[in-house]
């Protein structure tokens, strides 16, 4: 909510769209259909809703050409061809409207090495530390708590919020979120055995992250152990993610929640995961593929598509049963082959 | 382990219960009925235990009713009608006699804004940051290296362990617990694909969470797209669990470790999650819903009860076998119906 | 890659192994074989890689004695009974050549206690937070922004990485590494329910780790509910792991990324755990147990050997037919066996 309504025309102004009636209200927030009240925009993308514009109080509602007339007829209506597309925009107007702009310099509480380099128009949070050699780009955020370690690069406009750690020597480009808790750069997982237990392999890489990435809190990023682990431009990862060392996620990939990719695995551009999908190690996955939630990959996908494969909830009962023939299935198939021959020898039989 | 022992004489007048023989008998320590010895405390909750009252060396034996012979055969007793639950109630109090009293006031290193309002007896750990705006509640404690953004609120008697991110606009209610590496109010996972890659759908609502709510280590709870995600009283989560945007769970229901809750998803009241179940997004789960762990819930649940689904292990020639049968088994489902068929053939040949 | 080229004369004299040509070369970096460039080392550890000893650039590649011909056939070669280790070796030699030593002191801006103990060539980092009571082994690390609590206990050479929280009265061991975001000593997860809600168990015991463990960033280890939760020597843990209180792991065990265990199970010397694999509480796992990823351990094990459960992914349409005969499976077994019955019977009839 805003103290000061907007009208939809300063709106329709900054992000364009047909404006059908509503030429003098204002609105104070953005919620969905079925929440919103006489000083709400709201929006409907999927079809599938298309009844709640019957009994919504939205102030306006943003809608596709083929939905206008049926706005139209209850009130206010932005027409535009992708609604949902429109939402985004108008939220990223809203959050800029709604929220404190950065504030260039840095706070008298961070530890800034004098051999870090500063952008223009950047801002340092309260006690975050810049080591030497770290690169901050213009207008570049890092947040309170934020530990950029030598030699890393933070790209311009790319914010960081508080408490990030961002490894020696690893990039991330520009127009970048992360978000609180991530850890970018710690060792990958690699040790050889040797009779007194394992012994580290020092981990030499590092971690690049393209442009316009978002990273969500709580996901770490290994460096890798001889080369870099690289993340290209455009990829969304949600919370609590593990991209082991060595891995490299195409561009536009996105991954939900709780995804685990281990050591040296290609996964292609425009692929999604859903949440707690694991992708195993050392193979590679095509572009546009899609994974399902909770899916184990266990080998190279080479086809785009929908691959799916957790198994199936029930109750305990149904579960403990399905479960033991499960377990024992190679038994039930000999069995029906069995049954196959002798039928088959029976049949022979009746036809003599 | 306390420096003075522990008369059972005051831990009665503190805790109730009924105290058979022992009224000279101090303690220095609770312990599991097999660990125990003579200065230590014990109890027994489990039937299944009971053996143990026989062996174990405890100076006295926390039981209930039914048990409360068996006990005193052996020596000092507390009996009580729920014994699990006094003996909570106990490491409670003796937490209270062990760990170090809440210390009011605000460590010199931390960064606390002069438009934060902080209640009484409130403490604020060293290298803290509280920005404008936002709440302390009486008696609060704020762990070192906490980050509380600008119009958050922490609730009466409400402690963050060091390093917890509390997001802008965000609310804990009253005795919450918060563990370290927590995150709460991070960005919902949203964006809107369009040609030239995923817009950001800026997450414009905040989270809010109840009284009586604990959170475990590195868990994190996003922040609401439009409205908030919403944490009701007496919730307790565990470690590495993921509440995705505008999840809504209702009062005491518990989670335990790397459970993920996709987005827009509403848990009930009272229920239970075990260890790396998974929920998926947009469905709603009944009151009482138990689940089990490792199981993924993928469509809403309107029965209360027990849902259980993961996969049985087994040796890997065993679970190759059976994975193969698995993808294929509706060829298997198909060369049984084809069996029946010709058996049903069969048998009216036989008898005609 | 170093400023100055290394000889491969100094590496042998550091590491040992038997140098064959290239007394003469230098080289600025490691690389795999396909990477490798004219200025980089390489290794051969699997016979099955042997194919790229005929195409690599490298400057000299360490191999076994049986590829020794091979590889001299092409250039330099250092030849060593087990190359992989050697390669391990030799990244650790190349960090120490290549990463800033420790700078002994306490940085200006750490809170640290004066009732805390610190030992020789300690280095304290920027804005750590070192509690009274705690005591740091000599040579140990302790990076920015790391809390370690009251009575915690770092042991020598130990390394904790930015941003550790290492809670009260918990014990690390010597030669440690620790990475970002991990917390040790957070609550174990305890409750006893009551009428009004769930009633905290407090967690009165600690968290205590060997030597040689290193610990993957953002994971989590609990203290224990009355006594310790134990790690034992050469543990390795990869990121995001979640162990519960009063889980006890035997020396040398390596787990993968996202592994989860609940409450007071114990898991054996040698063991292995893939990614996200999951163990139950309360049970015990024997020595020399390998478990693959995605694997859900619900009993205990005491068979050393693999065990290995996840569902095999297919394409949905596959996937969703299979999944409903999987929750079915019993009513699919007494198909089969009715079968068996009446060919059973047919078969008699046609005996007689």
């Amino acid at each position: 909510m805003t103290a000061t309504p907007v009208a939809l025309t300063e709106l329709i102004a900054a992000l364009g769209g047909d404006l059908h009636g509503g030429s003098d209200t204002r609105i104070s927030g953005i919620a969905p259909l079925d929440e919103a009240d006489e000083r709400s925009i709201s929006f409907l993308a999927n079809p599938r809703y298309q009844a709640q514009l019957g009994t919504t109080r939205a102030a306006c509602v943003i809608v596709a050409p083929a939905l206008a007339d049926a706005a139209c007829a209850r009130g206010a209506a932005i027409v535009t061809p992708d609604p949902y597309l429109y939402f985004a925009r108008l939220t990223q107007w809203w959050a800029a409207l709604t929220h404190p702009a950065t504030q260039p310099g840095v706070h008298a509480s961070a530890v800034v090495s004098p051999e870090a380099r500063l952008g223009q128009g950047v801002e340092i949070g309260p006690l975050a530390v810049i080591e030497a050699g770290a690169v901050i780009g213009d207008h570049a955020r890092i947040g309170a708590h934020c530990v950029v370690e030598r030699e890393a690069v933070v790209g311009d406009h790319t914010r960081l919020a508080p408490r990030v750690v961002l490894g020696y020597g690893c990039r991330i480009g520009a127009r970048g979120i992360v978000h609180s808790g991530v850890v970018i750069g710690a060792d990958g997982f690699g040790f050889a055995p040797s009779k007194s237990g394992y012994v580290k392999i020092e981990q030499l890489g590092a971690v690049s992250i393209g442009d316009d990435v978002e990273i969500g809190a709580n996901t770490c990023i290994d460096r890798g152990a001889l080369s870099d682990t690289v993340i290209e431009d455009g990829v969304k990862l949600d919370n609590l993610i593990q991209i082991a060392h060595n891995c490299h996620i195409g561009a536009h990939t996105a991954m939900a929640g709780c995804v685990g990719m281990a050591g040296s695995t290609t996964v292609g551009k425009y692929c999604t995961f859903g949440g707690a999908a694991m992708i195993n190690g050392h193979i590679t996955i095509a572009d546009h593929v899609n994974v399902g939630p909770s899916t184990m990959i266990p080998r190279s996908l080479t086809e785009p598509g929908t691959y799916i494969g957790y198994y199936p909830m029930s109750r305990p009962a149904e579960w403990e049963k399905s479960a033991v023939i499960v377990r024992n299935l190679s038994a039930m198939r000999d069995k029906v082959r069995a049954l196959e021959k002798t039928i088959k020898t029976l049949t022979n039989q009746e036809e003599k």
